[in-house]
């Protein structure tokens, strides 16, 4: 298998799967206080750009991350702004 | 200009500044509680993965985005582990 599509494949796999444990995290203490929204929007707008780009170059495994990965990176953003007022456990 | 290339510039760019927010923004509050070091340590895998590539293809903006990108997360896996005994302000 050519190595282009093996860390293809990693990256995208990495990629895809990265932000899930945040989004846990989040979830279980309800406190997002410490997250960069700055951070987060830059990510967002990073995978956009890719998302974009996959769709001109009908790329569909970097649609198909980046689309993930901007789902999680928005999800974040919500229950950054849900939990805002909440003081840490 | 190619498509490629500017799309390429703008992802070069933003992945480089994405987590210098975060990292001001920890710097400043002395804390990351709220950050998932599972995120922090898959995103740094996938930067490794895309500065692996980048070297194997001589592909030098990937190398040098990528190595920003690891070095800023080698920063916040530091300061995590440094402030993870302080009480949020």
């Amino acid at each position: 298998m050519e190595l282009d599509l093996i860390i293809g494949i990693i990256g995208a796999i990495l990629s895809s799967v990265s932000f899930l444990p945040q989004v846990v995290q989040i979830w279980k203490t309800k406190s997002a206080k410490d997250l960069s929204m700055a951070t987060i929007v830059l990510l967002a707008s990073n995978g956009t750009s890719w998302l974009v780009y996959g769709l001109l170059k009908d790329a569909i495994p970097l649609v198909i991350t980046n689309a993930i990965v901007l789902f999680m990176l928005l999800l974040i953003i919500f229950l950054k702004i849900k939990y805002r007022k909440n003081v840490p456990a």
